[in-house]
């Protein structure tokens, strides 16, 4: 019955087990991990907005180490890795004139700039990895070059990590469901500010838009 | 202080009072409220998805009233009114064969055909209004001309309304602010499905894209 | 030489013989035929833009009889179709107040109008071939939901026809090209308004952008 | 009578008069200059793709001579100025493996690489001026932050200048057409590899998406 079905498949993303995952095909040509934001904002336990936003620290500290496995795992699989940073020029010309929301926030509490903005030397790219700095709002997409770069290498199915889980991540999650793709969230490499949010990300809205998985079930999926 | 001034700005949409929402100009020829997916599957009590998933039906019923008000009030003020729906074909092919989020999950529950398509009698378009057939994701701009038609005329100040808060509503919302739009969400004519998820939309969600503001006040911005 | 070579890979296009063609795999299941204004204003021998702008009538019938062929094939071998159609409405408010360009220039002739909107009988879409409406400028890309249909379904290799070569068929091309589509313009489905139009776009544009293909060659190529 | 009317506004971009371009508003907060591919491939007189490509070597000085002008112009009267470059990474992973079009062609001539990616020094963006790198097609707008960084600030008339007018120039024109931009092409601060292909583009595409202007014209319209 119809009503039975859109609640199986509505809440499948939330019990997905680990066999359900390897029931479909996760071609390793055809994926990336895309990283996002592992700056020193977020990374360094100097970083603004780390000290000022994150309430949860704990969950914090064990997603950054979940995500130096998860990058692990993906070079020694040779999966395609990208990194998403934010790069506003000094004055924020990129986001113009904003009257509120993350636009008129960000120049007003003048984060992401100088030594905030480098990557963390724990997550520095290599040489043969995709970086991407001109990126202009809260998804990995907006004005950047994310979209260009998977299509034109056949990259269908992605797997999320970073920072902050209910914000960035998700805005890039929602956005790459609408654009198409197959979209994993890899949640212990991601952290939100509180662990209410967190828990409301991976229970209401993670399924709408894709599924979740582990770092450890990531380094499974491709061997 | 920066730290100060985020969370002073971050925060800013939450108790945003009257005045100050009419501190900042908004232009009558610049705005348009944008009405999302008042169709039967949300609207009408027979609707296949308001019966399965709103568990806050009181809530809702309050979200279809007050949106009653809001068009009015609008098309009272001559304000650029969009319709914004959902029409897959009959056999789903525009999400092509999705392997999970709504793009699998619509097909799969079978709703969004028929007569479950259709707007509701109540808020049925005028010949002067614009309708958008053709979307196929959640966020309100996905493959759908609206960006085209807002950008053509002018347009930068978007008032939504509709359902579901943190699914379609959310997504549009997060697009219009990497899109440059300034977005005001009209938070009584909008419903979640349960009363936890509208809250945590309210409050944990919308500031960082938008500002929330209730029927009653877009009735008097334009006065 | 890298000189030599790029003359070599610019010109490829021009001079394609059939063998070169066939040595790129083209799959069936990831291809689709892109029918672009199979309207009135240019198919029925009464469209106003046939006979206010089309000079070389001999080559634009004899496009019309090669896009039934094209068509015929396509259809018989399985090949996904889509036609891309412009459909303004009355008050033409989907172009906005436009200056210039082909958004001021077709309201000012009061074009794309009417029954002059319809499909011509002979390119009528079958229920299962996907329809395009409301697309917003002269690429096919422009406000649709033509990206979303492709990627949807897995589809990377375009085969365009239709009218006009240089205008709306080119447009569709250049972002075809940016989009990452391979993409093939079936040149004798398609007529400029003059003959020198057409020759400038298969001798000078083309190239840069995808590769020409008789309708006769489409024929073959998924046998 | 319609069909006389289509062909003046059809044709008004030909033979449009300076009285006739200054009837309409042209506001300087409203406007940029979008200065494309200023780089040493095409202006440094070792350049790859001038040496190879460019026929009509007069034509191109005289064009490098009047975007100097122009720039100044620009400068002098306050008007944003963008910097749009090409620049590839060491291996060309941005485009993917492409089988023909110009992501084809430019790996496969290995240009755009080392040194010849800088903008050549009679170019050089101002501190305060926006420079796009991480582009990845043949449009200005193609995978770059381009779009956003106009929308952020509230432009929507643009004036191109640069190389090639029938390639880069003409994709951006009439991308920028689609997107709602009023577009202005600074003719002679644009150059072909031919004659031909400078007079086909200024004669019979020009028209259909934008407006033609000189660089002294430019330099008056804000006066």
């Amino acid at each position: 019955m119809a009503f039975q079905r859109i609640v199986q498949v509505l809440m499948a993303g939330v019990a997905l087990s680990t066999s359900a995952l390897y029931a479909e095909p996760v071609e390793q040509s055809k994926s990336a991990l895309v990283m996002i934001e592992y700056q020193n904002e977020w990374v360094s336990e100097e970083g603004n907005l780390r000290n000022l936003l994150v309430e949860d620290e704990e969950r914090f500290k064990s997603a950054i180490h979940s995500s130096k496995s998860l990058l692990a795992a993906a070079r020694k699989q040779g999966i395609a890795t990208i990194h998403v940073t934010l790069k506003p020029d000094t004055h924020y010309r990129i986001f113009g004139d904003a009257a509120f929301g993350l636009r008129a926030a960000i120049p007003a509490a003048n984060t992401w700039q100088d030594d905030m903005q480098a990557i963390h030397a724990d997550f520095a790219p290599l040489p043969n990895e995709h970086v991407i700095t001109e990126r202009t709002g809260a998804s990995g997409f907006a004005g950047s070059n994310l979209d260009s770069f998977l299509r034109n290498n056949g990259i269908d199915t992605l797997f999320l990590a970073g920072f902050a889980t209910h914000v960035c991540v998700e805005s890039t999650l929602r956005e790459a469901h609408d654009r198409g793709y197959r979209t994993f969230v890899v949640t212990d490499a991601t952290a939100a500010f509180t662990a209410a949010q967190q828990i409301y990300f991976e229970n209401e809205v993670l399924h709408h838009f894709g599924r979740g998985i582990s770092a450890k079930q990531f380094g499974e999926v491709f061997e």
